[in-house]
């Protein structure tokens, strides 16, 4: 699907993105600190048609993804490569040592470079909670529609639940929702916004393949799918009178 | 439970736990970068205790989640706090201007400051995939016996799936696996490696509870417990012919 070429990795000293943080602080009389990052809520959103009885899911590249399968490539075991990774931040080269002979002029002739496939994961639609005005069921249903070109109301997206998305690294929170669409809905391709750099698939599940496609780990998805999935089966099935196959 | 004080901000130019890195890459011809970091694989498991039909949970206090309920209880809205946080990695206060008046000296006389309980969360028992000598259902079984205090085989371990636990940040993979215990096997109290910080609360939720327990969003928690909770009532309760109350 993707064609992924000249791979370089580089520390990243000034990220837009990246800002860790360190909080200093007494826990029952004990000093502690911790490194965590800041990062918007989110929300994601089963979606299922009910004209094709099919749920509707995003493919994309994702390059942390990939540079995690690319490390697993390697023949070194993943304690001695975190080690180099320790030191690199002290290197003067560029990139990583874990990652050289790898990078740019020299990665593209290495057999070890995994295909862009190893990256491209499947997900729920979802977004960034970054627009203050707008309610969680608004932002829901404007990445139904930037991503998978269904233009629903927003009086439309039934509440799941939320949880915590991270506890470690960001403590954000992710509420879930659930939206039923039609053909009649569909009033473009989605894909996401080109000028935010999104490059989307959208891929549609049949209700009768969900619960297989769920436990197959030979494709790589996220916890939300699995976990929507098996809701709708023990929630929403028995509206469709449709066997799941759990 | 926890007392929380002495809470502090800084920013965090050199961590030994966040190391932003950056990837160039061309994808269809377009180039293209994206800011990641390097993680650890994970495990985490679901525990049943058969002799008092009880999941078994671990709950601790997580700073990234106490301090984004933090940023939540800010009377300004979310895209002008971000803005002053931008603005914060050029200032040369030491902690970002949006905590200003909340750290340190003037932290503690704060009303805004939130419980210490904003920042607890139950979640399964997990850990990460650090000791490359060792299988999965190895280090797994390691976890339960430091957290929660069961002795069980690393046979005993059922995997039940694996995902991507991060497709943006990270790109880690974790496995969840289930580990049936009966007190008999009870040999600690658990509560984690107090060397390596760890203050953790074990916790059971009785199995008629369960799902209820899922579903309240009044309980912070992660999105493993509902997912496996839900996989239990699917796929184990009939064994133990117990309504779950779905």
């Amino acid at each position: 699907m993707e064609e992924i070429n000249n791979v370089d990795v580089t520390p990243c000293t000034e990220s837009d993105y990246l800002k860790p943080l360190r909080v200093h602080y007494n826990q029952n009389g004990t000093k502690k600190s911790w490194d965590f990052m800041r990062t918007h809520d989110s929300v994601s959103v089963l979606i299922f048609n009910t004209s094709s009885h099919c749920f509707v899911l995003v493919k994309q590249f994702r390059p942390a993804v990939y540079m995690c399968e690319w490390e697993r490539t390697k023949t070194q075991p993943p304690q001695s490569a975190e080690k180099t990774e320790e030191g690199a931040s002290e290197a003067t080269a560029p990139a990583p040592e874990s990652l050289e002979g790898q990078s740019a002029a020299e990665g593209e002739s290495s057999s070890q470079r995994p295909p862009a496939s190893a990256g491209v994961t499947y997900e729920l639609c979802a977004g960034l909670v970054d627009k203050p005005n707008l309610s969680l069921e608004e932002i829901a249903r404007q990445e139904v529609l930037e991503e998978c070109g269904y233009d629903v109301p927003a009086s439309k997206l039934k509440r799941i639940t939320s949880y915590r998305s991270g506890v470690g690294v960001t403590g954000a929170k992710q509420t879930m929702f659930y939206a039923e669409v039609s053909d009649d809905n569909c009033v473009s391709a989605g894909g996401g916004e080109p000028r935010e750099g999104e490059l989307i698939e959208v891929v549609k599940v049949p209700l009768h393949e969900a619960m297989t496609f769920a436990y197959d780990e030979r494709i790589p998805k996220t916890m939300g799918i699995i976990f929507s999935f098996i809701w709708f089966h023990n929630n929403m099935s028995p509206k469709y009178k449709i066997s799941t196959n759990v």
